[in-house]
């Protein structure tokens, strides 16, 4: 495979991704330099029409479907199209970049074409997917696990959320209550450009990251309950004490993701002791395990190898130990032939580049269930992500984009279906 | 010294000792069995009336210092009283026991001299002192602190506790704002009835307890400041994670009490983690290491190796790490003779008896500055306080009050001042 010649020379206009991305910022923009646009709020709606609007200026032709899952369509050329998309809600202190980036780098994409008088032998089309944030509505990646069939409209649409508004009516009020079936049409790839929300691009002084997949996620919220006695009183060889067990389980937590190293990561990022006082050896404990890896066979390792130590912790420490599971996805590979592809591109643009997997959830794993899909990440800076703070440098978008345009057009000859 | 011949065979009268308690624990009883007396509050007030009223009927002569400490002294024989007491007020959840029963046991202790015509060689004396729960206004051991002159008059006047109101006002408005001055008379001894607040008594099987001393306290908050991040996409190698800086000096916590065993006890009762979600990697986190030991040597060295460990925890992971002390209190040693005494009179009424030192802090602690002074001890079932449920069997109770009223009489004998 090449790129057809008359293509190598285009590059997206920055200005013009820079201003809409201002632009669209401007709707639900917070102090610090973030948005909050909840998934089918007033501000959700407002970024929509907005991004709908441009949709019509480059003259796609738009569907909305049953869940408010947006896709433009530049109908050119044959077969079924490379599609490339995020999302545009955001946390409710949300960034600029975080789903916003993907969908303008894709409709930049086809107005860099069209400007260009270059017409691509087959459609483009760019999606933005209801809720993928999820902090509205369980579970996230919500309007791209439904276009792919794998969740049911008509509980999607019965979804209760954290301030006890129901999807279905949300999106009515707003006007996104579609028409289109799901499952959509599968296109013929999905390529989604997003920043990595985490530190290793930036520090491995990387522009692109070539996305091999996602991480399989285990989410498990352990309740220890112990005796709560007196902290002066009770020797220490009397103790049934949650919070020694918490943190016993926390250490253990970090002694196994160096075991297993690579990919594994575990994080205690919530511990609620009652009652919690000084001098009170506390009742209970409640403390939550994200456990991750890019290897199924791994995270399940990981999970029997976690069940059997709080069994053990639990009959030393003469404690109660249950849990339960809170989420669980298993990992996710993305495409061969698309991840070589982001790889030439990149290096036919002169960037740095490197493989690496995502440890966040996005809208292509989803995609990855019906066509061959893959994602490119460029650096956070400082890691930061799900914050008003959360930034990439100017020139890491622009080359994003690029490597976005360029792998989109390759992929219009590469594909089959 | 041996016991008068004539007080050998004198006995408390039980019914009538727990009849006193069980109508002081009417006085603000709560749901399961307890008692809501915060110092200095209209519960407070009507239990101090009922003691007084109490006080009067046995004939004794009653004096209210500065800080509402309240001392009735049965004026007989010749020197300095043998002083026994301890405290009415209770935590907000407390039990009928606790303080309480010194104070009462103290009464029946005359009650029992009075009425089998036994005149003592010097006076007795029972107090009941102000607010050592330390619930309502800090620190705890307030008025028998301050009756030693371990705290200004004027400071303690001055004290704002948590509802906002002053200790001089709510003396005044409860009628319990004394003229006898602080520091108060010194008795010639100072021994003190109480439940023991933990569960080694009933463990070992054993009714009384010879109270050889205090444990000294150390309590700090430890603030470990990290870097927030996704818990998916931040490697391990890459974390600065306070939840687990927080684990591994609960851990070394435990680790450090057992090597040093005896009576070292560790705990961290309270952790708060910022911002407490599953899938962040905290900012933060705050907690609490509550550490006692009955030798300051060792506890002094036990500060020492926490603060290395905490350093170097810090460098080692790449957090900050802040601690300030909340309280810090020496180690008391309790008088050998009084120990000596209590244990003899245990033995001649047959009891069980061990040594072993008090993990909570008592008003005992603080006449041990100014005289000869002991503790006597009865098992909490299952070492609950500070909680409706706690509760000792009546037959521990009983034999509590004759060991007190013994080593009374035999402290007339012994005591030189």
């Amino acid at each position: 495979m090449s790129l057809p010649s008359q293509t190598t020379a285009l590059r997206v206009n920055h200005a013009r991704l820079m201003e809409r991305l201002f632009t669209l910022a401007d709707i639900g923009a917070i102090d610090g330099g973030g948005c909050a646009r909840l998934a089918l709020s007033d501000e959700d709606k407002a970024g929509r029409d907005l991004v709908v609007e441009w949709m019509k200026d480059l003259g796609l032709s738009i569907t909305i479907d049953i869940v408010g899952n947006v896709v433009g369509t530049w109908d050119v050329g044959q077969g079924s199209p490379i599609m490339t998309g995020s999302h545009i809600d955001t946390v409710r202190t949300g960034g600029k970049y975080d789903g916003n980036y993907g969908v303008l780098a894709g409709l930049e994409v086809i107005h860099t074409c069209q400007e260009n008088n270059f017409t691509p032998s087959r459609p483009l089309a760019v999606g933005f997917f209801t809720n993928e944030e999820g902090s509205r509505y369980a579970p996230d990646m919500f309007g791209s696990l439904i276009y792919v069939g794998g969740l049911s409209v008509e509980e999607a649409l019965h979804t209760i959320g954290i301030d006890g508004s129901q999807v279905g009516e949300e999106l009515e009020r707003i006007g996104y209550l579609g028409s289109s079936p799901c499952p959509g049409p599968s296109p013929a790839a999905f390529i989604e450009l997003h920043i990595e929300q985490g530190p290793i691009l930036e520090n491995e002084g990387c522009t692109i990251g070539v996305v091999t997949g996602v991480q399989g996620i285990s989410w498990q919220e352990v309740t220890i309950t112990g005796q709560s006695n007196h902290a002066g009183t009770t020797p220490m060889t009397m103790r049934h004490d949650p919070s020694y067990v918490a943190a016993a389980i926390t250490v253990f937590l970090r002694d196994l993701s160096r075991r297993y190293s690579g990919h594994q990561v575990c994080t205690v990022g919530k511990i609620d002791l009652h009652p919690n006082l000084i001098n009170v050896i506390p009742a209970r404990a409640i403390l939550t395990l994200d456990v991750r890896n890019t290897n199924e066979e791994v995270l399940k390792a990981a999970e029997t190898e976690i069940g059997d130590f709080l069994q053990n912790l639990a009959a030393q420490e003469g404690v109660a130990i249950t849990s339960r599971s809170l989420a669980r996805f298993e990992p996710v590979t993305f495409d061969d032939a698309v991840i070589e592809t982001i790889e030439r591109v990149a290096h036919n643009l002169n960037s740095s580049h490197m493989r690496l997997p995502s440890g966040a959830g996005h809208d292509a794993q989803m995609f990855a269930r019906v066509c061959p899909s893959g994602m490119i990440f460029v650096p956070s800076i400082n890691g930061i992500s799900h914050n008003p703070a959360e930034d990439t440098s100017s020139a890491d978008l622009e080359m994003g984009a690029n490597v976005l345009l360029h792998t989109m057009l390759a992929l219009t000859e590469s594909m089959n279906s």
